[in-house]
């Protein structure tokens, strides 16, 4: 069986990365970039450079767009809703989950089927074994479309709602990025005195690997709002360790404003009388 | 050949855990507590529970102490300085580096020999594979009682500058606070949806753990200053992306208090001119 053709949308660092996926895997691809030029390098590999945005979308019953952010995608979409209609978009452009329901909304309103994805990797990790994909919407259209999105990197369909994907997306990188926050101000301190990254940094990642490991139990005490079973480590006690965090980091001359935040929830928790519960409370502060 | 004796002051969870340790090691083990009760558990494990601090110390040439924090440690030995003159104290109790460096200036004072400790791992972790201590200070001392100490985990010593294990123990700890503090937020993110928590957590995890796989590239970029080389995604897009999770967040009601700090950071490196250099470059706004 022939392999389906696709169009890709946007041919900046990660659009490029797609492109090269789906015509290396054997799929006939047509790509359009906003600035000529991008494409010469997949029209080597046989890619075909699509001379404006209405002849890339009708080369293709699979549209994926990567573009700069939100405002990119409709603007190059809106004159070409006619074109689309009857095609499959997958939106694999950053973006929250409410940009993916009204991109939905709109798809819906031209009788596109539309799939918001999130791309779990960097551009160099498409195709490989590291890279992943969340994608939500049109469950028949990411059917279809699965044996060429299964050559980015390994799909997961999270839900029919088109903003789940988006949703997981930024939850994951807000979890990447609070271990970056820790993981920084730990090298920092240990850089005041000079302690070797080489002898630290394994001890570390290990660490945090370790401590990543509980995630599962934690996300099941905030599922349930029962913070008081199976406490790891009470907050009060926390609470009050805190403080040599944050006097260490003061006396080696750096800023804690990366953690500073953890501190003012625990004391609050504690004080509202839940000193004996798990750290995980602090999520209830968090809710508006 | 027998076993050292060992005496442990202070007996709360963690106290209990260490001096479980060491009778179960087949140490002969002293203990004391400053509110009786504490030790019968451990004297019924064959234990000897002492009557004073006095007799706890004199009873071993190693000495372990684990308190409430560092002014409950002072309290308990400056009584029994002399007591302690020609033994081992090792220091196990939470504290700063300024403190263990003050501890280890007074044991000098009195012809003790002091090494302080931190320990990673909860109560019920001492003497698995999981438990790891840190240890810094005298390393004739240390390497004298490292069997019994082994008993508790797997040891570290990581320099002879008193202060290294609790600037490493409170370093390790700020990178778990970081990752919890993001894993929190992820959490109570998908949760705004009803996301299972049986479904995200796994892939939290899993994700959490492939990027802290990038710790040692960021420790060498920080080490060495170096934020150019290297680049795994620069800070000018992280730092244009960054808006999405924080619009995501308060569309769904939730406060980004423990992730906000990143922001202004990033913005602060890119507006200085190092936009196309990694992330890690924000710890130089850290130092002070």
């Amino acid at each position: 069986m022939s392999k389906s053709p696709v169009t890709v949308l946007g041919l900046g660092a990660m659009g490029t990365a797609l492109a090269t996926a789906f015509v290396t895997g054997g799929h006939p691809t047509t790509v359009w970039n906003r600035t000529p030029g991008k494409a010469e390098p997949l029209a080597a590999l046989g890619a075909a450079a699509a001379g404006d945005v209405a002849a890339a979308v009708t080369a293709s019953e699979l549209v994926v767009v990567c573009l700069l952010d939100h405002d990119s995608v409709q603007e190059t979409l809106a004159p070409v809703a006619a074109e689309l209609a009857g095609r499959t978009l997958v939106n694999l452009t950053n973006g929250t989950p409410a940009q993916a329901r009204e991109m939905a909304r709109w798809a819906a309103g031209h009788g596109i089927a539309y799939v918001d994805g999130g791309i779990m990797a960097i551009p160099p990790g498409i195709g490989t074994a590291q890279a992943f994909l969340l994608y939500s919407g049109s469950r028949p259209a990411f059917d279809t479309f699965a044996p060429a999105l299964e050559l980015l990197g390994t799909p997961h369909f999270v839900g029919e709602d088109p903003g789940l994907a988006a949703l997981h997306d930024i939850a994951l990188l807000s979890g990447m990025y609070g271990m970056f926050a820790g993981a920084f101000h730990a090298l920092a301190l240990v850089g005041t005195e000079r302690v070797p990254a080489a002898e630290f940094a394994p001890m570390l990642r290990d660490f945090v690997t370790a401590m990543a490991a509980g995630i599962p139990h934690y996300a099941h005490q905030i599922e349930t709002g029962d913070y008081a079973s199976g406490v790891v480590s009470n907050i009060a006690m926390q609470s009050a360790g805190f403080t040599n965090l944050l006097d260490t980091a003061e006396s080696q001359g750096l800023s804690a404003e990366l953690l500073a935040a953890l501190g003012p929830l625990m004391a609050r928790r504690v004080a509202e009388g839940h000193g004996a519960e798990d750290v995980t409370g602090i999520v209830e502060l968090l809710k508006r």
